[in-house]
This record gives structure tokens, C-alpha cells and sequence, in this order.
């Protein structure tokens, strides 16, 4: 199962124009509660991120890579890998590396970190089966978009954490459209 | 106080950009229930909405103005007045309008219906209390946007109702920049 489990504004913006986070770090929450990344992470096998999501770890983490389980990252551009990490580069169709996360993935299910293009994509093929959104209590009126798709969701729970209200969507398709 | 009750995808547009909220409509919900519009609107006193969430109520209602309390359209247009309805137009300040609202309310709280950026004037005014938005179980990765300012809230209370993840925020003032 692939899950694009991410935090967002109320407004549906993943960081703003500048890939600032600091709106995020600073809201009140317990990774262990409800949504929280530690159960998230312990059913987690392998994980694909856009090349933005990649950049901005990169520049926020020193050290080594900070995931322990085979990563992808996918992109156009020719990007250093950062030591540590079992690292992959990929480009262009997004079924073939749904492929090669799963075998890689020891029956465990696929983290998609992000960006909202990425995940687009992902929804596209018919390859995403969750979000999981965790909201903070923040407008930005511009950025980085959240899924920039139209598409039917299914609420399937939702929680209060600390600041955040998180909820559980299973992604049924594209958008249903019957505009009168 | 003033509250900015609404509707929302879960990427932030109050509509896609024809203006089609079929998607909306269609979601399974309980009116009566948590955040439900009886209860939300038995506390109001006075009603305020720019023109084309007031051309959108024109276009979709036959028949009277909908609503039997004091209605503002925020215009800088000239717009006909549905009959049946205590109407007012309005443009430019929005701080003449609340206190004229304020005094028509008979001391009941007041209603921002839309949009998102007469939302905003209110809220860079000072004089938006609260936002409740139902959260619909879609993207539109378009549309008319949610609250199109920087702004700190405060989660007050979330509930499900429905297909919906309603939640109350307190407006705290201007995001804070602590940009690292």
C-alpha cells in the first residue's frame, strides 16, 4: 500500500514559495499520538520523494542519510547522493519504481514523502492508496501545493494531535464529474 | 464576533474555477449534526459576502433572498437586488461594514460567507474571530482559494460529520516570520 502521509496549511500549501517549514516545526504535537511518524514509520519498507522534498532534506539534515530503509528520488536533474542512505535515483514513469519499492519493501507498505506533483502523478496510475494529511493551524495563501489533481477521496478517520487535526482519506479516483 | 464558516477542499479552494461546487454538494452530511449550518445559524444576527459568492446565491436560488437577516454584498460593482431580502451594499473599508452589521445583529454573532480574500480583508482588519471550515474529501488543484493571507489560527475544536472533517480555529494575528 502507498501512502502520501504528509502535513499541510488549512489553506492546502506543503511549505510556501520560499520551502520555508518553519510555520510547521513550531506547532505543539506528539509523535507518538495519534498520526504521529513513529507508528507511521514502523510499518514503513521503502519510501519516493520528488526532487524539491529531496533538496530540502539535504539542506535541513546533517549527517547521514536520516531514513534506514531503501529510498527513491525522483528526478530529472543529475543529484549527489547523500552518503549513509540506500539511495535510488529514478525518472519519468512512476510504475516501474511502484515495482521495484514494493520487491524492495519486504511486504511493508510505501511512504510517498512528497511533493504534491509527485503524488499527482502516483494517483494518475492508479498507484496511490492513502493520504494522510496532518493540518496546521496556518494559512499561507501561496506555495507549494498539496495534490494538485482533481480528485474523490473517502474520510476514512480523523484526530486531534496537539495542533494538528489529521485525518485518513483513501483516494477513489478521479474526480467525479457531473458540473451542471 | 465574527466567523468565516465555510466549506473547503481539503486542497484549500472554496470552488474550482467555474465556480461549480457540485462536488460539494453531493458529500454526505448531517445539517442538524456537528458544525451543522441549524445551529451555526440560529447564532447569527447579520449576514456579509462579496459579489460573487452573491452572484453564485443568485444564480443557484430561485425564488427570495434566502436569508431573513441583514445581508452585506461587498461590491465595488453596481448588482441588482434579489427581492425579499434586507440587502446592502457595501465596498471598500470593511470596518464601516462590521460596525454597521454589529449594530443590526441585535446581539447576535455575524457571518463572513465568502470569499477567501473578503475573509482576508477582515482578518488584516483585526476583526475576524473565527474560522469553521467543513473539509470536504476532495481536490481541485485549482479554484478560488480558502483564505488567501499569512495567518496564525488556533485549533479550537474538530469533529467528523459525515464525508466532512470540520474544525474550529481561533484567528491569532499575521503568521509569525521566524524565517530560518
Amino acid at each position: 500500500m502507498l501512502t502520501y502521509y504528509t502535513a499541510t496549511t488549512l489553506d492546502g500549501f506543503l511549505a510556501d514559495e520560499h520551502d520555508s517549514l518553519d510555520w510547521l516545526f513550531r506547532q505543539e504535537h506528539d509523535e507518538s499520538g495519534p498520526f504521529g511518524m513513529e507508528a507511521f514509520m514502523a510499518g514503513i519498507g521503502a519510501i519516493v520523494m520528488g526532487s524539491t522534498t529531496y533538496e530540502w532534506v539535504l539542506a535541513h539534515e546533517d549527517g547521514p542519510w536520516p531514513y534506514a530503509i531503501p529510498s527513491w528520488v525522483m528526478t530529472s536533474r543529475d543529484l549527489a547522493a547523500r552518503d549513509g542512505g540506500d539511495l535510488r535515483f529514478a525518472s519519468g514513469d512512476v510504475r516501474p519504481v511502484f515495482e521495484a519499492m514494493t520487491a524492495a519493501a519486504g511486504g511493508k507498505d510505501l511512504w510517498l514523502v512528497g511533493g504534491g506533483d509527485l503524488a499527482g502523478q502516483f494517483a494518475e496510475a492508479g498507484l496511490l492508496d492513502e493520504v494522510v494529511v496532518s493540518v496546521a493551524p496556518v494559512t499561507l495563501g501561496a506555495g507549494r501545493p498539496l495534490l494538485p489533481r482533481r480528485l474523490d477521496l473517502e474520510l476514512v478517520e480523523s484526530a486531534v494531535n496537539g495542533a494538528f487535526v489529521s485525518s485518513r482519506y483513501r483516494v477513489t479516483g478521479p474526480l467525479r464529474e457531473d458540473r451542471s
